[in-house]
Formats: C-alpha cells, sequence, structure tokens
C-alpha cells in the first residue's frame, strides 16, 4: 500500500454504487478523520467514507480488495496509540452513522449495538433498565463501542470487571474480502472449536472491520464507599492491596498516584489534599456494598499495624467525587502544568516494586533532575508513566532523550516479564517497541494470522506489525 | 495423516533422545490412554509417550513434524466429545507426568503449574491460601489443567465466574514445529495485538499443546444459601431467573431439571423430594453473602406473586449437600436407570423458552412415547438434553433413530442461534454437525487457522474440522 492516490475505476464504483454523501474530500474532514487523539503524525487520508450499514461496509471492502486500496477502520479516534491514524494516503472508513441500539434483552441481559454507537449512549441507554455495559474511561463521551472493542478497552473498573473482551457475547465482522461473519450471536457458551471472536477483539482493525456487537451487560452497581489513604512508597501500596483484597469488601477500583502527581493536581486544579502531612504515595479505593462494622474494623487495624499513615472515607457522594477528582485530574493536570511523555505499561503485580524501585534509580542516574509522575490501576500492574520535560530544556531535546529513555524502560519492562501496552495498543506508536514484549515467534504468529486473514493487507497496514 | 505404524526412524530417533520409560506401546495402556469418557470409538494408539519437561515434547513435536506422525495431546481425558481419542494409530502425547504445582503468588493472585496438574490438586494447593481456581466440574478429581484449558472448560459455577478462558493469564504453548511459545506470563493487562492465548483456549490440541499456565485465581466463596424451588415449566423457570438476577444475592448457580430427572434420581439414589406434591420443573439456586432480612423479604414476595409454587433454604451445610445431590446425581441416575443419548447445547437465554417448547413438540409427534430427559445451566442458557430409550425398543434401533433425531434438534438449535456444543467441544462426536453452528465462512476461518498454526496437519487430526 503507497500515498498514491485514490483509483480512478475505484472512486468511479463508489460514486456508481454508493449514495451521495457516502464519501468526503474535503481537507478540513480529511484532517480530523485522519487522526486520533495522538499527535504525532500529520493526518493525510485520502478520503473517508460513511456507510450506514454492513452491507455498505461488505461492498466497501470487497471494492477495496478489489483495487487494493488501504482502509483505516475508525472510531470515536480516542486512541492514544495512533491506531485510527491515516497518514498515508488511505481511505478512512468511519463507523459514526452505524450507531443505533438495539432494545435491551432483559433476559439475557444483553443489547445488540451497531459498531458506531457511543459508549456513553450505551451506558444511558442500558441504565433505565438497572444494567451497564462495564466499559468505562474518561473518553466514553466520544468513544465508539467497535473501538473499544477492536482495541479491547481498559479502564478504571477492570480490576471488577475485566477488560472489554469479556464484555463481548457476539461479533458482526466483515473481513477484507467483504465477507460478513456473524459470531457467537448471544451465547454464553459455545465451545464449537477456537473462538474466532478473539482474534477480532484487540486487533486494532487489522484483521477485520466489526460492524456490529451483541454486549453482555452487568448489573448497575450498588453504592460504593470510596477511601483515600496515604502511604509512604509503592511497596506500602502493594501491601495494603494485598490487605485490600482479603478485606470484608468487594473492590471495585484500586488506583494509586505520587504525590508529584498530586503536587501537580493541587498546582494546576487547585484541590486541597484531605491529609494535613504530604506522604509519599496515595491510593484511591473503591470498594461496593459491605458491612459497615466490619469496614470499620477493618479501617482501624490498617492504622494500628502501621499499612497507612493517615486514610479518609469519603462521606456521601460529593465527598467520593472530590476524591475521585485528585486521580482523574492528573492527565490534565500534567498536561496543563508541563510537558509529559508518557507510557501506559503493565507488570506482574507480584513485580511491580522491584521494577518501579529500578525505574527511579535507572532514571536518577541517567537522567538526574527529571520528574517521574507514576499513578494508574495498580491493582491491575497497569501503571502511566508521565516523565515531565526538564523546565530549563528545550523540548527538541526533551523528545530526543525521550527516545533514547523509552528503551531503557522497556528493557526493564522485559526484565520483568511486562507489557510495553497495557491497555492503549501498538498502533503505530508502539510498533518499533513490540519485541520488547512479543518473541520472534509471537511476532512471527502475529504476522502468520494477519497474511491469513488479510492477504492483500488492505486493513490498517503498518499498525501493530508490519507484514514483509 | 493414516494408521499405518509408526515410522521406524521415528521411534529410533525417540529410542535414543529419550529416557528409556518414554514411550509404551504395552496394549493395555494403548487402551487406556486412546480413549476418553465417550465410548463411541474403539481405541488404537500406536504408542503412547509421557514427557515430563516442555522440552521434551518440543523435541518429540519437531520429531513427529519431521516424520509426519499424527499426535493426539492427552490430559485427564475426562471429554465427552472425543476429542482425546486416539482410534486411527496416532501418538499419544500425554501430559500427566508433566502436574508441577508452583508457588502461589499471594500479590497477583496467580500460581503457574504445569498442564497435567489435576484440577482438584490446583483446588487444594490453593485452598490453604484462601483462593481457588474457579474451573469446576464433576470430574475435577482426573481431569488436568491443560485439558480444562484446550477444551474451554464449563462447569456448574460458569454464570459467576465465566468459562476457563478468563482465568488463564499465561499459557506455554508447544507449536507442531517444537517452537515453545511464552503467551502474556502473569499479566492482567497486555494489549500488544491479538491475543494469542485465545487461539489454542478451546482449540481441543489441534493448534498446539499447551505445556503450563499461569492461573488467575479467586478468593475462596463465603458462606453459600442454597434454595430449591419448584415451579411448574420452563417458562417459570425463566421469569425466576429474571427474578433471581435482580434479587438481594449474588447468585453463583442457576441449576434446573424437570419432574423427569427427580424420578429418576429418585429411583435409583433413594433420594426424597423436599416437596409433598410434584412439580414439572426445579430450580437449584446457589447464592453467596447476603442481608438475610432483605433476602426473607425476596422469598416471600416469590409466594405472594406466584413466581414459585414451594420452595425451601437449606439450614446448614448437610441439607445444602441433599440439595445439591439432587442436582448432582442426575447424569449417573438416568444411565443407571436407562439408556440415556446426550447432548449439551446452548441456546440465547432469551430463546430458551420457546425452543424447549419447540422440542418438545417436535419430539412428541416424531417419536411419541420418547421421554426426554432435561436439566442443565440454565442461567449459561445450557441444557443437558437426554433422550431415554424406551424400555421396549432394541438398543440398536434407538440409536438409530437418536442419529435421525440429532439433526431434528441441531435444526432448532440453529433455527435459535444457539450452538450445538455448549462446554463439552466438537472432538469426533460433533464434527459431522458442526455447520449448524458455524457458517461456510467461519467452518473456512478456522481451516484457515488450522492451516496457518498447524500445515503439516500432525496436532490431533480429524478434530474439530477436517482439513482438506
Amino acid at each position: 500500500m503507497s500515498s498514491a492516490p485514490l483509483p480512478p475505476a475505484f472512486l468511479q464504483a463508489l460514486a456508481e454504487g454508493f449514495p451521495e454523501d457516502f464519501l468526503t474530500r474535503e481537507p478540513a474532514e480529511l484532517a480530523e478523520y485522519g487522526r486520533d487523539w495522538t499527535r504525532v503524525h500529520t493526518p493525510a487520508p485520502a478520503a473517508v467514507a460513511f456507510p450506514r450499514t454492513t452491507q455498505e461496509v461488505s461492498r466497501l471492502l470487497a471494492l477495496a480488495s478489489a483495487h487494493r486500496v488501504a482502509v483505516v477502520p475508525s472510531g470515536g479516534r480516542t486512541g492514544l496509540a495512533g491506531g485510527a491514524v491515516a497518514a498515508r494516503g488511505e481511505l478512512v472508513l468511519s463507523l459514526q452513522r452505524m450507531n443505533r441500539l438495539g432494545e435491551v434483552d432483559l433476559l439475557g441481559n444483553t443489547c445488540r449495538v451497531q459498531a458506531g454507537a457511543i459508549t456513553e449512549a450505551v451506558h444511558q441507554h442500558c441504565a433505565q433498565h438497572g444494567l451497564t455495559w462495564p466499559v468505562d474511561f474518561a473518553s466514553k463521551g466520544s468513544s465508539q463501542v467497535g473501538g473499544n472493542i477492536a482495541t479491547n478497552a481498559g479502564g478504571v473498573k477492570v480490576i471488577s470487571y475485566g477488560l472489554t473482551r469479556q464484555w463481548v457475547l457476539g461479533l458482526q465482522v466483515v473481513l477484507a474480502s467483504g465477507e460478513v461473519l456473524e459470531l457467537n450471536g448471544a451465547l454464553e457458551k459455545n465451545n464449537t472449536g477456537t473462538d474466532l471472536r478473539q482474534l477480532f477483539i484487540g486487533s486494532e482493525g487489522t484483521l477485520g472491520v466489526i460492524t456490529e456487537a451483541t454486549l453482555k451487560l452487568a448489573p448497575l452497581p450498588g453504592p460504593q464507599s470510596v477511601f483515600l489513604f496515604a502511604v509512604p512508597d509503592v511497596a506500602a501500596v502493594l501491601r495494603l492491596f494485598r490487605e485490600a483484597r482479603r478485606a470484608p469488601l468487594t473492590l471495585s477500583a484500586y488506583e494509586f498516584f505520587t504525590d508529584r502527581c498530586l503536587a501537580r493536581v493541587q498546582r494546576h486544579r487547585k484541590l486541597r489534599s484531605p491529609f494535613e502531612a504530604p506522604s509519599g504515595c496515595y491510593v484511591l479505593l473503591e470498594a461496593e456494598g459491605s458491612d459497615p462494622d466490619a469496614v470499620e474494623t477493618w479501617l482501624g487495624s490498617l492504622f494500628e499495624r502501621g499499612l497507612v499513615t493517615d486514610g479518609t472515607l469519603a462521606q456521601g457522594a460529593q465527598q467520593a467525587q472530590e476524591l475521585w477528582s485528585l486521580r482523574e485530574a492528573i492527565s490534565e493536570s500534567l498536561a496543563a502544568t508541563g510537558l509529559p511523555h508518557k507510557n501506559d505499561i503493565s507488570l506482574p503485580v507480584a513485580r511491580l516494586e522491584a521494577f518501579c524501585g529500578e525505574l527511579e534509580s535507572v532514571f536518577a542516574q541517567r537522567y538526574p533532575g527529571w520528574e517521574i509522575c507514576l499513578f494508574g490501576h495498580i491493582g491491575d500492574g497497569n501503571l502511566h508513566v508521565n516523565v515531565m520535560k526538564p523546565e530549563d530544556m528545550d523540548k527538541a531535546e526533551f523528545l530526543a532523550h525521550t527516545k533514547q529513555a523509552d528503551p531503557t524502560m522497556f528493557e526493564l519492562v522485559r526484565k520483568h516479564a511486562g507489557s510495553i501496552s497495557a491497555e492503549h495498543g501498538v498502533g503505530l506508536l508502539k510498533k518499533p517497541y513490540l519485541g520488547y514484549s512479543r518473541s520472534p515467534g509471537e511476532l512471527a504468529l502475529l504476522r502468520t494470522l494477519k497474511r491469513a486473514l488479510d492477504p492483500l493487507g488492505i486493513l490498517n497496514p503498518g499498525k501493530v506489525v508490519d507484514v514483509g
């Protein structure tokens, strides 16, 4: 696939076989639909197509195959790895017009939706029935279900609900050839050979285009208790995690952040810490419906045993929201108070402490004065590592340094059997580093799958892995 | 692959490169290791290999590839679809010597085990730490972890824990070539391209041999309440299910059986029904830790609203066990009191009522006098359909009839978008019927995967799908 213009015969076939508003080549739209939330690559798609039906997607891909046109499937484009970027003259296939929400099935707790449905719209649709699709994160107001599934999206509720993969019963997928597959329907159990859904979940549009999904729904959670704890260091965060998992409560979130994150949140958002004395690390713990007496006893024992240095339990919804704000404002505050270089990595939970210690010491040695802001879904082993540009350093110099620093960190990730992308995916940004988390044998198998499913290489080419 | 004897050069290579006790060709062992819990095919393997290490498995498969020897991976052989049957002169690869249990990781709640570890041994190993691997069924005393994963095993706890797929963090897999892949390690989150683990989970040994796994563990459940309800029919079973899902309790099992099942259990096991009057259907509901007052109110309302005709809550562990016995003794009692023809199917929960009605009426019309015993994990849409041989019918005639009756039922399964194998897999027994649950496009994709991963066709050939 090159960045050659779209073949005239392909454009003619589209003009003849599809509605007038099917395609746009208007520059502002090309710029908009050619990029995601990353701002690294300059968007340069050749055109954007807006199908309304699976049948249109199918006919479009059959034509793209016939004319060897590279296609970038496109959801809400809230990705952070460049998976939906079209920078090489591709055709963007936007699912946004396919946003129908089916009836909620109250017997099976399922709902069939089209891929372009907005995540938050699905939440609202299901909440009327006391149900939810428990895939939840900051970008839910614009992210789409198809993109959530294609990237196996994570978020703040993974510790209790798991990743998106667990909340997809059925998938309708269009292959590169245009063939439409209906996979698994609304079945909980179906052991009839390899589960083909799993090929497409998390494949970032490189193996097929997701057009519809039957979502598995969960009951809306009951009232939650929100705690904030102060602890001295990462080791203490993990000791508390172990206690919390055995406590008389059901964890629904276990988030952590360091004092550096909090300081920037306070600077930017003027939020107050609930604690008088600062501490090295903070833990936000959310838990569902538990026996208040047992919880109080447990809380007391945390102080007695020196597991926390301070702690507070939110009284009411407003205070709970205030505590959550401290965590949720971090990304925004880092960006507002400096230039962060971001990585989203994961480690086996048991390796987190050693990893964090080595990371700090390697960076302190090689890059003295650099500020590392650590936060994340530590209960899942997921760390967001943000390195802040030193104030007196030029931006270009900083970026050159981070390009060198990333492999240093990924080397540590590999040493501790972690992943260079916990939930953000690979896309374009992490592709050069995939070998830190995947062996040559795995990379070969990923290429084998790509060749088997998309032999002409028209689906999101150049993303995740390059196929020779 | 044919049933030709093993090539002498292959046998010589084994004799030279492996321990003396690596291979057996002793007739009694061939018969034992060549079959699973099905008794349809006559076991006829050429030999059985007992590797002790992954490295031995790898060298064995490399040799098998070089000499085009068909290999049947073999766990506890408790399968019910013939997936581990070796009836055509294959080499059986038994994992039973690879049964090492690693240390329980109490921070990550994980445990690394070899594929030949017995499921129940894993339970006991983890229970010491208040944890469990929530894959649980009647055959756990002899089934092995590798087989559980290769068949994506189900069981009685799927409604709260999901299938085996959800409880596997890492997989070590040996490909047909002998290449060893380490997939995902101990990571909860790892979005670095298609999740390759999923290829092997549920593939019944046709794409690779699972040699080790990092299991995800759950806290041992707290005290459970066990209820038995009497309701008139399947429609009432489903009405009650809908209520139960919205009740102030967390379901951990929702099993049902018909009066015909209960009658045979009473006949065979001399167990007593807790109810005075018989009823069309029974529901066994198990639920975890809930507010007793709220539960009592809920129970009362079930009677008031006519949702159940009778019901009992087990007082204490012994009574709970007695209620569970009524459900768990069904399979054994059907076999002891007659000749059941078994099928394990699933439907979207919302289609169960219509399906059961149509099944009864089709069978009543075509096979008057046949007794259908229905039971199963109805909360997951999973029905075990047992057709009993009429007492005055010859066995051969009955089997000939069931061979005709199966497609009739599978046609109904297809009509209602169900699966011809909910949890038992495909193996040899369901292969002829796979087309009722998989479209031509899906079958083609299953074959594409098989060819891509096992190009020489040495891994469990002839199981799940035939590759031309």
